[in-house]
């Protein structure tokens, strides 16, 4: 497995020069710690623990994998400890209230935590990840003193959480949650039923399990409108806090996966445990959802990490593998072979690794500072707030989710693929990284899902293509601006292509689909991947912009090779991987007629 | 595990309808037993024995995987059984020379055994197929009677048979091996050293393991033209083939690996073993190669086989796995929702899978009759015809064995999400397929090797851009024969662009490698994934044109709905897949400045 090497010169950059994060702070009302100081001392503390504690228990952890017995699941060996150091670094904590016990720092550290956490290990990162949803669902919903109750033990990761949707039937579907719920008369309710994939169901990392659940009130209306929200202990607990008996939460088992293996993901059965009801009942979906977007984002993130520790696996390897000389003349003539970095076509997969974890960071650090406002919303109780800027990052949340997964993955298997042979071997640690990643693509809504919310929900529904405009918007300016500037008058051109159409392609498909419903499914995996490859061309073209201003001013004097890889990426990018974005263009809008209308009974004969 | 079932109907389409194999025999020297109704009671009785013996013990060999003990290798629980069948059947003579006790049939029908054996079980397979390897190679170059004694109980499958070709230093760089072969004096040779990697290097199946080792003589030149190649038991033998004592071939340990790990990879140490030199001394990478074609077209069946594999795997799942309605209405109104193959998103998965089982297919039985003309060329002993027919087989070769495997990768993918959440889980054995086939873009030849033998070797240094004209030649008259056929214009107007561009592609890219060599490397992959969408594009329109045909003339009219899907598959490869051809035709002609010319320390800044 390759040693994860925090990547603290591009996270800067983009902080820093980018994104601006010291003004965007001095905006927030829970920014005002969050100084330039403050924010580095976080940077460097974090990538320490990620690179000493949990980066060498990736490889070990995977092979490993969890332990169950008597429906106790056991981590693998260092993960208790490594949790302890992250329990004692107030880590859970970081962009929690300080009255449970947290930093009150913004959410978007926490998501570049998160990042860091992700790359080193993301199997552990799963532990305190999925607490971190079961929290903001608590933060916003329970009423206190549950609230504060659970918050506290949650926030200094004592305790940790789950999010229970998920049951043998149905995983997106919802409406099918069989789970019951039924009033003790005390407030109280006795809930029943067996949820699967429930990661960090079970472990032993922490004192208790705060489930969160989907389950179905006696007189509730079929489908999605009957689903009511609970917090169900695993241990019972008094007024201060105090453990108590345990309620008859059962693990029942864990699954075998293809990765992330060193992440419980388990079976619970719920037989009359004691839960309380939190949100409004039979509008526990929509409660479910409000954090949604975070829960999204923080999975687009895995699409970043695994590029990131992937790319910086192979070009390890592709510095020190010696094989063969380069087309274009031996490079390293006293030795045997010329080290494969020196080809082309590894130089391509490297570069691809590395644009999707720069391109894809840049992309992630943007919303993070929408979900910045979003969170304040909550914070300050401003539901206006909170709902104008969870709007716009609604947008992009499943861009980022669906686009960034299914692009980590190739990234992935572009660096086993520097491997050769070799990258299939299990010690390496690359193929785990192929392996861990495929998961991202398929838990939190698969990309079909968010391609139906992006083009259904987001795009026609919702907003007429009023959040394409938009956003396009944005990048016409930027690039109208620019026509003139000789360095980025190339991308320009191109961005102002795109952005027109794309509205275009939204237009076609808006009218289509007056006729055609269907055109939302069968075109959405498209729209989706064309507005990833566009959105994050964007983004490359930003950084560009800023590596070329760095560079003229003179402020980039002391690191100009950073700044010129920056513009060769963004190069690279339009060269190579924005092509790709034509493709789905030409793809969505064709009849879809085959995809349709094909009989069920077609697509095989025997 | 999806259960395996052979896809006889499409099989027999091609073999009868699409590329009338029965005509195709009559030709052939070897052919002449190979009737109609052989053919058919073969494809009956192989397709029986994948789907009843191999595939049961698909899921199980991968989660058993092999062991090692003591240097004694033992293969999952029913392989041995399993094994002892096929070498009953005589499937592993099935098309070498009766004088060795095969059954003397053209090589094709173990192309077509090959990939149902593979579909059903891809690591059972690779026990027969690697040996298959080094009979080619001990056919052609084993002087008598080192040959007969070698090949009788190969053919017969008693013995097995490897190539040992990587070490730790190299796999595609052979030039670095280091194996020695220290001559006896008596003809024989004594082989030192370790090779690894090396599939059914050791196993349990079979009496005795011939391995095909490259290795350098005392007096070797250094590099590529250093190498001869030999034949080194792992048990002595005697003139009449009674096995005597052990060769000192020890199998030090056997790889963990992401996948195919029912397939044991073994690492052979070889110490003082007794060799036998074949054919000529220092031309042993030439001997090796000779047989390369073919056995690349046997690891490019491996995309269709696991493509086919996951197809008939999700499409089981979808049509059984209720989520959510139809965008066009409920589909399925008494049920609690609809089948997931109402879904077009779903579908379109599930249509990529199909059109990449079924177009891949559909290029391997092309090429599988070169094949037959190849392989006839070497048994009549006439040079020119092998080389002749090799030569147009070898332009297809990269092309199929680099685009397919990918696309195979890619369809195993899809299957895997068509699951959800439950494609990960390995019970279902979906994401089985996906490791399984993850092996196939690295061995026999990386994807990037492919793409540099077609770009750099075939098209540009051996033929000058030649090969390309005259496929492309057979694309156009295709198309200009039914521009004015109202059914196939859409098709035809689009193959006979492609044609053009394919060559102006080819002719851009020698005319800058002029100046730019690296041009070759950098444009490779996207040169070799651009001849697989338009190859199979042709091969999409073929069928479509063949299935016009049946429904127009009459002769399909006992099954009109196989013909109409083919015509409807045909469409959505157009629509939907063949567009990607348009982003690599875009980036290969790309400035390969940023590939080639960012500093290796630019790489990464920390």
């Amino acid at each position: 497995m390759p040693a994860y090497k925090a990547p603290l010169r591009d996270i800067r950059f983009l902080v820093n020069e980018v994104f601006d994060f010291p003004a965007h702070y001095a905006k927030l009302s829970n920014g005002g710690d969050a100084d330039p100081d403050t924010v580095d001392a976080i940077l460097d503390e974090c990538a320490r623990f990620c690179e000493e504690e949990l980066s060498p228990l990736n490889l070990s952890g995977d092979q490993e994998g969890c332990h169950i017995k008597d429906g106790m699941v056991t981590t693998p060996k260092g993960f208790k400890e490594a949790y302890q150091q992250y329990v004692e670094g107030g880590w859970q904590g970081l962009s929690y209230p300080v009255e449970y016990g947290g930093q009150g720092l913004p959410m978007s550290l926490s998501l570049i935590k998160t990042e860091m956490i992700g790359s080193a290990n993301w199997s552990f990162g799963m532990y305190p990840g999925l607490s971190l949803g079961a929290m903001n669902t608590i933060m916003q919903f329970a009423p206190e003193p549950l609230r504060a109750q659970l918050m506290t033990p949650l926030t200094e990761g004592r305790w940790t959480g789950t999010m229970c949707l998920t049951e043998a039937q149905c995983g997106t579907d919802l409406g099918q949650v069989k789970t019951r719920a039924e009033p003790v008369g005390d407030g109280s309710y006795r809930i029943t039923g067996t949820k699967i994939f429930i990661s960090a169901g079970e472990h032993d990392l922490a004192e208790n399990i705060i489930h969160v659940v989907l389950a179905r009130l006696p007189d509730a209306p079929p489908g999605t409108r009957g689903i009511s929200l609970f917090v169900v202990p695993k241990i019972l607990f008094d007024d201060a806090g105090a453990l108590g008996e345990p309620n008859h939460v059962v693990c029942s088992a864990i699954e075998h996966k293809m990765g992330i293996k060193a992440s419980a993901t388990a079976v619970i059965n719920f037989e009359d445990s004691i839960g309380h009801m939190i949100g409004e009942p039979n509008k526990g979906l929509e409660a479910m959802f409000t954090f949604m977007n975070t829960a999204r984002i923080g999975t687009a993130i895995q699409g970043v990490a695994h590029a990131e520790l992937s790319f910086q696996g192979a070009l390890r390897y592709a510095r020190e593998r010696r094989s063969m000389r380069a087309l274009s003349g031996k490079k390293e003539p006293e030795a045997v072979a010329d080290a494969i970095i020196h080809h082309a076509d590894v130089r391509r997969m490297l570069l691809t690794q590395k644009a999707i974890a720069e391109g894809g960071r840049a992309m992630i650090y943007f919303a993070a500072q929408y979900a910045d406002h979003m969170v304040n919303g909550i914070l300050e109780e401003d539901q206006k707030k909170f709902e104008l800027w969870d709007d716009k990052l609604g947008f992009f949340t499943p861009i980022l989710k669906g686009f960034l997964t299914e692009l980590g993955l190739e990234a992935a298997n572009h660096g086993l693929q520097v491997f050769g042979g070799h990258g299939y071997i299990t010690e390496h640690g690359m193929e785990q990284i192929a392996r861990d990643a495929r998961i991202a693509t398929l838990y939190e809504g698969t990309t079909g899902i968010q391609a139906l919310d992006l083009l259904g929900r987001k795009v026609l529904v919702s907003s007429r293509g009023k959040v394409v405009r938009e956003f396009t918007g944005t990048m016409a300016r930027f690039a109208l601006e620019r026509l003139r500037n000789p360095k980025m008058r190339g991308y320009s051109t191109t961005l102002a292509r795109l952005a027109a159409q794309w509205n275009v392609l939204t237009m076609r498909i808006m009218l289509i689909a007056r006729k055609e419903r269907d055109i939302v499914s069968s075109a959405s995996h498209h729209f989706l991947m064309y507005s990833g490859y566009v959105t994050m061309g964007y983004f490359w073209a930003l950084q560009a912009q800023v590596a070329y201003d760095k560079l003229t001013d003179g402020s980039g004097r002391e690191q100009p090779e950073f700044y010129k890889a920056k513009i060769g990426m963004a190069r690279f990018y339009f060269d190579i991987l924005l092509p790709r974005a034509q493709s789905h263009a030409t793809a969505m809008t064709k009849p879809s007629r085959v995809l349709t209308r094909m009989p069920v009974d077609s697509f095989v004969f025997e």
